[in-house]
């Protein structure tokens, strides 16, 4: 069985940017694209996304603003800015307040993109894997309790053999 | 009980800078001074260091390369960078390889310096509980299975009585 696809959210107001990434990324992953960030909060609402990239400069709200938000709703999403301007301020807001994992600068290369992208679904599944694992955990420990409390009720069957409860005689 | 301060590591190749960083925060952290990359390198090895902030201008190695190789070794320090200069490539190394948590600008503000490193230190705590809660939920499957395999073999005993083991009198 093969792998699901990761699913990434390219947010650009250049349709051609979002164009371009789809094209160069889609055999890989599930390429959704936004033109403005108010599309790309709706798609993330609508759709299970794991990565979202957004450019910085967009006419209404500012990539940072985006993932600022995105953040607080859909932390496990793994965030990625890219922007074509030497832009420090946007970049240091980027880490201080979107707490973003890969950087990218316009234009890039194909094989730079690729690479951060990949590293952004390893940095997903290293995530999703703490809390599977920590849902499993919680599994195991319901079903042992189960377990022990069925066998509690088991000896004291068998230690007080008169007092066996048969439910089907009872009131 | 009061909780134990946060460990903060400053590195800084200027004496003042690591001096002035301690003197602000001290009440509220143990604040630990290296004067150079290697220095701080030695200190997160003696030490239990809880937040690494760094200085990206060093005379050899720099602060993301010091971030970057600490980040390999000690994952659960949390990771910030300072610099005094308009240095974009090396904000964004900071944030692609050495996926640092916040980023400060020289000279900084106390009240902002307080604010990045009391949030260095909440995520600290974050992940720190994360990890204890798994500690803690395999510790609980492990009292759990004792008392499942005890209780087996009491009901092994109390249905076959007569094959009672008694390891006493054993061979």
């Amino acid at each position: 069985m093969t792998r699901p696809k990761h699913c990434l959210l390219i947010v650009d107001d250049e349709p051609n940017v979002c164009d371009s990434v789809h094209d160069l990324l889609r055999r890989e992953f599930r390429v959704l694209k936004a033109h403005s960030a108010e599309e790309g909060y709706q798609l993330m609402q609508a759709e299970e996304v794991h990565i979202v990239m957004s450019d910085q400069r967009m006419p209404q709200i500012s990539g940072v603003e985006l993932l600022t938000k995105l953040k607080a709703r859909y932390p496990q999403a793994i965030r990625m800015l890219f922007t074509g301007f030497a832009d420090l301020e946007s970049v240091i807001a980027a880490i201080n307040q979107g707490h973003i994992f890969q950087f990218l600068r316009k234009p890039w290369q194909p094989e730079d993109l690729f690479a951060s992208v990949r590293q952004a679904s390893y940095e997903y599944d290293r995530l999703e894997a703490i809390a599977r694992e920590r849902e499993q955990l919680l599994e195991e420990i319901n079903g042992l309790k189960n377990r022990l409390s069925a066998l509690e009720s088991v000896v004291r069957d068998l230690k007080e053999p008169g007092e066996v409860r048969t439910p089907s005689n009872g009131p």
